[in-house]
């Protein structure tokens, strides 16, 4: 069995230790670097106790030659630091998955204006993919550079695909309302006091409501996947911060235009998503439980058509799993031409 | 100085606890009589420990003659038990408030549909008015039954009144969206395995998203704040469970009409809460959080305003205290004539 | 590779959905029957939506014929299942694993004072072998029938088994204290009213202080795993109930004889189980946190010498992994000639 | 009604939020100072929204002139701040209350040990009373700087105290094992990353077991009690942080000697604090539950003679309140000779 050699720039985050989580139990990927700036000579188990007697792996610094003798790297770092150094990986034949920004957006002024920060290499981004894997398989099978979207984004095109698939004559997309609550792992892993427990734990609350950066990407991502710009500069999107640790949960609501009204919604979703081994459309009047996608690759949808015209879209993942590391590796899986689920088919954790 | 004597019907539960905690500090009340069906004899402090060295009260059978003399009789108990007494209490000069919903919708066939059984006393509902405090203040004061606002509709009606009152000609009323999310006590206290720990931690859900039985109840309250019937039937209503106790925040999405957008809407809600020592409209772009009411009588606004015709609410308050028995108390007050505020200026436990 | 039929009776609590993450994933076995006394008919994924795309099975009625075609039955049932139909399974050859307490106590007395019901089938009793892996491994691998161990004595046995073999000399044995806790998921999947969320979350306390079934079962094992009879009838285990889902944690104070003084305790530990995949010695000075075994068939300890002759012992471990559903598979693996870590190798999910 | 100036050094901190909280509605008192080094001219209700309404407090610098103005100054502060500003304050006559550690230990050589810095005013200190209320009571009415117990320590100290006043002839005072467990608001409000949220919630650990600031507080203090030096250096004290924000329970675990054996324990505890409002003896066999002391200035104590020499002394406080600001207020009642709960007669916020 082909194994694959990977590094993981930046561990020390929690989508970083999620790689690892997954990576380590990989059967053809086998994690030989390991970056930190801050804990270069430690042990990752020694930060992470939950990789113990799973791995020695140490933290190194960040070395450029180190990373190109690996297949694949993965950038699990803040925002700026993968567009710094993918031109010179993939010249090396070393693909590149980020889990931050740089790659998801084309629109450089976008990026510029969310990000506060220049693109440093517009032309790595436009030779990129985005690594929505159901919707974007065939380019990211010969992808070189991935962008692997935002969690949030995940949610809203897996659960608004199946209607704007080529087409914008279903709903009323400028009538799009996303209301989106997260667990507090989203946010990352660094001192804040924002963060700390007694600050979140037993509380809920909007946040970003006046603007996130993961809108611009939700636009720019549905007018590709309908084909068609410019119709979706009025969605609403509104997060929330839910006290518990992974999951994430969006309810969006669209109007059914008078075509879309004709269709039978449900066999739509069923019939786009049939052979997704990830997506999984739950029968009518279900509940998506955040809970029953802990820990897994897993991504549920549950549909209310309350009204002729009203339709509820209901969306449930784990941030960190497929709205983060394990779509990363899913793409990953494809880019070397493994089978789609590999390293991935462990079940939610339940209770 | 003037006290009232006190009866709570069905003190095992949620909203009843909370009654005693707020009315055992409250300056003109003493709570006389505590009833239960299936506790008669306990000591509530056995039950609640929070309570031991407050009181020393037994729970007793319910007993009407017992009742009758006191001045009011608070019902904290499931639906269709407050319909079946408050005749002979009223007659009996005793004022009755329902927390739960027999005095809450004045439509019958609607109260049938949703709590299934028939209304046992149409004549005292009749003349029962509705408790949302701050928009009934002067029914209130002299009404002999209140219903008590259920804890959703009461973010709602405080949410939208500012723009509805008297008036449906500045938001498009068929397009209203309530995102409603709220903590775990709202389902009460009872053994249930849906309610259990190990189902709710950690873990987000919508519920109820088929059909809710605040739904008609908000759909009546807005159309007697605004004056027209017919015009909220289209209102999307989807509540979330939260993994916290207490809390609950909706998020609510409106279109401006065209005179809509003229207003500073920001101005308008200030305005109309000026003198609402329990109704906090927040600077613009504020989030209100729930653990900033935890325990307290008091409800937060904030206003966002997106784009031209599109604004976005949130409100926040403890569902047991503003959407339960603070807001019972606060009618009490109002109907004895005390001050509005007695009794339930205590501040938040935040953290 | 070889692959055996497993029934499962009980599916419909934590640790029967426990076992079933855990089997579904397993290479060499395949779950053929899963029962349950009021389910009968429904997909066990309707039940626990984490198990969708992963398992079509149905529940059905126990039927014991249908059993005894399996080669191994879990019951993960309430207490006095298994002990009614494990004589006529291993009379066809079908291997018994109880995760129940039928039969973790030799001792009937014992038995009948703490779980109120006579045992109806001490012979079977007899031959059975308690399922404590590290510790009993070459009679578990020829056992007909196991009594997999309670969660918190698993994490006394295993916290102290280095001390104990076959020796009383290191540590006074008249002056154990444990002081336990756990998560609630540790009580079960039950509709019982001190179990619902607003009752443990946010919330601590000890329970069970004045007597717990675990109790007796700590005190047997003890004795068996010293050699000594009557030393450990002083010990005190208080058990104490924390607001999280899995996990537990027991801090174990003991007094180190002179002998015992002498030893290196770590090295002690370190050495005994050198050779185990499942239980990690940490360093000197760390602390195990039930996060890191979130979710993994691990068990971590940690080692304090404060004084010369005090000792603090602290042992975490997920209570339905190795606690309950975990070491039940370590078990069957064994009885199966199976590698010991086969469907066990998942790593814990942190955060 | 005399009602006095307050001033609170150091508001920023969730001793300093919970001093408002309870302050803001003292009947006796009125903060007219808050000083923060970093929020200066910031509103303090913009800080921590649950006091909007209640107050328009800014935070202001340290102004010791100001300050002197104050009848009381409270140092809600990090170690070593109170103690700079002791002096000029009481040769102003305004009286000192600090809730950090300045003035607990006598024993200067501890001071510097545990707290990492020299003391720079023992004459204060010397003068200096430790503000454990029920202990202490006359010198406290008469102090001019009181040393705020620190949480743990007060827990112990109400746990133990009626079995050690005066007295070391009951318990063997060498074998006390002090089981500790405090939510997460105690280690206070800073942005560290052992302290975020996804790094505590679900999770459950010890920490300091191989020493904590608190254990030579609990030494000196048993010391003060029961008069006898040198009895208590071999005591055990293991903290543990418990997923929830408030509350801290210890479970305290000695042996009675034959003396000790002799007595009623329940009648000794339930005497020593008959006349006590705060301290609430628990019918034997109860399990104290910190939930039951949520937000209140309450400590709970429940006993179990489990053997005829082990004693179990379960003690629950909410750690902010009688743990910290409570007393404090507690303490200030005591020195200005209010009724010692006036300001302090809040419920517990259950559920």
């Amino acid at each position: 069995m082909h194994v694959i050699s990977v590094g993981i720039v930046g561990g020390t985050g929690y989508t970083g230790v999620e790689l690892l989580r997954l990576l380590l139990r990989h059967p053809q990927a086998r994690v030989d670097v390991l970056t930190s700036r801050t804990e270069a000579g430690k042990r990752v188990a020694d930060m992470f106790p939950s990789l113990r007697g799973h791995t020695e792996l140490e933290f190194s610094d960040l070395d450029l030659d180190r990373l190109k003798q690996c297949d694949v790297v993965f950038f699990a770092t803040p925002h700026g630091v993968a567009m710094q150094h993918a031109q010179e990986l993939i010249d090396a034949d070393t693909k590149v998955i980020d889990l931050a920004a740089d790659f998801r957006l084309q629109n450089l002024a976008e990026f510029e204006k969310w990000y506060g920060m220049q693109h440093s290499c517009p032309t790595v981004l436009t030779e990129s993919v985005y690594g929505l894997t159901e919707l974007n398989r065939e380019k990211i099978k010969n992808a070189r550079v991935i962008g692997n979207p935002g969690c949030y984004p995940t949610t809203v095109q897996l659960g608004l695909a199946p209607l704007l698939k080529n087409d914008t004559t279903l709903i009323n997309t400028q009538n799009i309302i996303i209301d989106a609550k997260s667990g507090v792992s989203g946010a990352g892993r660094k001192a804040s006091l924002g963060m700390i427990y007694s600050e979140n734990a037993d509380n809920f609350k909007a946040y970003g409501v006046a603007g996130h950066r993961h809108h611009p990407e939700i636009v720019e991502a549905l007018e590709n996947i309908s084909g068609q710009k410019g119709q979706f500069n009025q969605i609403l999107f509104v997060p929330h911060l839910v006290p518990m640790i992974r999951g994430m949960l969006s309810t969006i609501y669209v109007d059914l235009t008078a075509q879309g009204q004709k269709l039978d919604i449900q066999a739509l979703y069923e019939d786009f998503y049939k052979n997704e081994r990830f997506v999984d459309v739950m029968p009518a009047n279900s509940s998506p439980e955040t809970r029953s996608v802990r820990g897994a690759n897993e991504l549920r949808i549950a549909l209310y058509r309350l009204q002729e015209n009203k339709l509820i879209i209901l969306v449930a993942q784990d941030n960190l799993v497929k709205g983060a590391a394990g779509q990363a590796i899913q793409n990953m899986n494809l880019m070397f031409n493994f089978d789609e689920a590999a390293g991935l088919e462990c079940i939610g954790l339940l209770p």
